[in-house]
């Protein structure tokens, strides 16, 4: 079967997958955690090959980290998978039911995307976490991870497609692809894919979203922002400014500009200097340059997702100037105040065009799991579907149903029948 | 103020609306009422002239006939900025109060999408229906009508634009683009636009779909079915099948394809061409030309959204041929199962990929004022956001609120804190 047939026999099943009850699809789950076990020194064994590999090929570490897929991500993978089946099941749910009329009625009723194509990075647990994802929310996946993992991907594939297979998913439920090549073809497949999630590089992601015409959900950039108020509290703003910075630094909820109320700046910009030491380099503008050692900020910085110990501050002369500065260099994924003022945390939360917008507390905390939805399939900074962290509510659709008794629309137009719309 | 200034404009006014409380624009909706009555007069006059003018130019009686703004237009114009009123506000809605952990308190709150481009036909009580969702729901709106009804459109905007901003609404909550041209530059502001909605024929919403990387909500195509189960009534289906193509032939919800199983097909479509007598022409099938006389369908026909009194026929075999056909040559839109079988309907149902799945009724009730909607800015056959017709709810989106007290992830990542998770 070459690509393109794996793809129209993903979409074909997507329609049985989408009929099948909860009990179903979280049997499968929980056969897939069995043979996860069942087969761990098997998938240790080709981790150990992709680690090797990524050795010799002489990755970086943080990379070679990242691809590690141990006794320890085993669990964590094994315990995700629990949680999703404890999960209430996010299809076939009534959002609506109304009678138009005796015997006219509407329901909207919860039920799956189709099929879902997710691009992710180098950490193989991603593999079976957004393939769980897809599962109990009724969704076909095609997943394409990262090369440096082949070996370890293809037999944590094989390991829950064979598991969920036998519980009775159709054939085309998941297809893995392993080369570069197919998501050109992917790409193309808009007939038969509904959504493509791509997580990695902004370059990336952008390739993703300009070539193809698939609905694409995700994040590009992540150019978060934390404004310190002038009703700031130092010993607050210092430690999350410094741990929505450092705490990942690679992460795209990591903050990138710092933007600093005038009547603040000559105590909070040196407070976080000394604190952070040489922890983090900063790019100021003039006014910041005034209160610390620091090199220039041009236009760019603002524009710029570092992923390093690097921070860009600029000093501003109010909260509307924050706001007005966020909203045209930002990303819209997540921006934080901090303030003690009531009204400047709720206009900035008002006005802020972001997924998030946090008061008081780290960028960091942007993240399906911190939010409580079990995992995420990434972070969405478009403003339709779903938005921020997107767990199983954003991986379905609804659609209406409407049950009638031989009803036609010209008695309505005529007067003879009328709608009495009562909600049930 | 060139176009693309009015949109930054626009762009940024949109967060103003955004924060404003549902006083304030309900007071522009019932001021915009107050106004459109006292200014109704000129309002007549101006469509006299679009009249005047549509007929020297030898506009086809339908167009002409939908340009027209008269007084009973005008009351319902009226009636639906009152139902929308008394509508509850779409904003400002906690959809999740999640506490993470002491005094880290999530919030998911519905938000307006922002700028929304809306293109419609030549309806002119298409502009006011389409202003005043969008000023309850919050969205600064880009309205462009047809050039056909350019001096009623211009004396409506003026009318609802001056009462609105009287009300407090900022300067840029509404634009009204007149020339075609302004279309194409519309379509390049996808960092000042955030949702299309094209309303017209399918060429034209094709073109814009391929032509802007602003996301489009709508639909190109309404190639609805109605599949005539073996288990049907005769008596249900024929004026089911006929109010589906005659009640308004130029609909997205008309039916386009009936699909007849074989077991009735000697039945059912004698008696549909008997009862249409010379209403509908028909193009069937091999097994159709069997028992009526007609054109021969070809695959072409499938694929072909009429907007005539045109049916296409096909006998099949049985349901699954039926969904496989709607799923294959469908738009996704509306499609309709004739049976009394329910085990038949509910695997039409489930299975059938359409933003509509009815049983026993006329494919035209998909509209958003027959569902009780209020009133509709279109029909969507995308998965993602809104699907089926699209009311006030799909106008929003939402963002998430954290508020803390100076919460960092290092201290949860370590261990020294942890989520506890319960919803409020």
């Amino acid at each position: 079967m070459d690509f393109i047939d794996s793809i129209k026999k993903t979409k074909e099943d997507s329609f049985i997958l989408a009929s099948l009850p909860e009990e179903i699809r979280n049997d499968a789950l929980e056969r897939m955690t069995k043979a996860l076990q069942a087969n761990k020194e098997a998938i240790f064994e080709a981790n150990a090959r992709d680690l090797e590999l990524a050795k010799e090929a002489g990755l970086p570490a943080p990379i070679v980290n990242r691809l590690v897929f141990d006794s320890h991500k085993m669990k964590s993978c094994i315990d995700g998978i629990y949680d999703l089946i404890d999960m209430e099941d996010p299809l076939f749910q009534d959002l609506l039911k109304r009678e138009l009329d005796t015997d006219l009625i509407l329901t909207k009723t919860t039920c799956p995307i189709g099929v879902i194509g997710v691009i992710f990075e180098s950490r193989p647990d991603a593999l079976v976490q957004i393939a769980a994802l897809c599962i109990k929310s009724g969704n076909c996946s095609i997943l394409k991870g990262g090369s440096e993992a082949k070996n370890t991907n293809r037999i944590l594939f094989d390991t829950i497609y064979q598991a969920a297979t036998e519980a009775g998913l159709p054939e085309g439920f998941a297809v893995l692809i392993e080369d570069r090549a197919s998501i050109d073809e992917l790409l193309k497949c808009h007939d038969y894919v509904d959504l493509l999630i791509p997580r990695g590089s902004n370059q990336f992601v952008q390739y993703i979203m300009n070539n193809s015409k698939i609905p694409v959900m995700g994040h590009a950039d992540g150019i978060c922002h934390i404004y310190v108020d002038g009703a700031a509290t130092i010993e607050k703003a210092v430690p999350i400014i410094i741990d929505s910075k450092t705490q990942y630094v690679a992460a795209c909820n990591t903050v990138e500009t710092l933007l600093v109320h005038k009547d603040i700046a000559d105590v909070l910009i040196p407070a976080l200097a000394d604190a952070s030491g040489s922890k983090i380099q900063y790019r100021g503008d003039v006014r910041c340059s005034m209160v610390i050692d620091c090199d220039p900020a041009e236009e760019k910085d603002f524009q710029t997702e570092y992923l390093d110990y690097i921070l860009s501050i600029k000093v501003v002369d109010d909260i509307d100037e924050a706001i007005h500065h966020i909203n045209t260099y930002g990303s819209h994924h997540t921006d934080c105040i901090i303030t003690e003022d009531a009204d400047s945390a709720a206009k900035f939360m008002a006005l802020v065009d972001s997924a998030g917008v946090y008061q008081n507390c780290s960028t960091r905390f942007a993240d399906g799991f911190r939010y409580g939805f079990g995992a995420e399939v990434g972070i969405s900074t478009g403003k339709l579907h779903a938005r921020g962290p997107v767990g199983l509510d954003g991986l379905v659709t609804y659609k209406y149903k409407l049950v009638g008794d031989g009803q036609i629309v010209a008695d309505y137009a005529s007067g003879k029948s009328s709608f009495h719309f009562r909600d049930l």
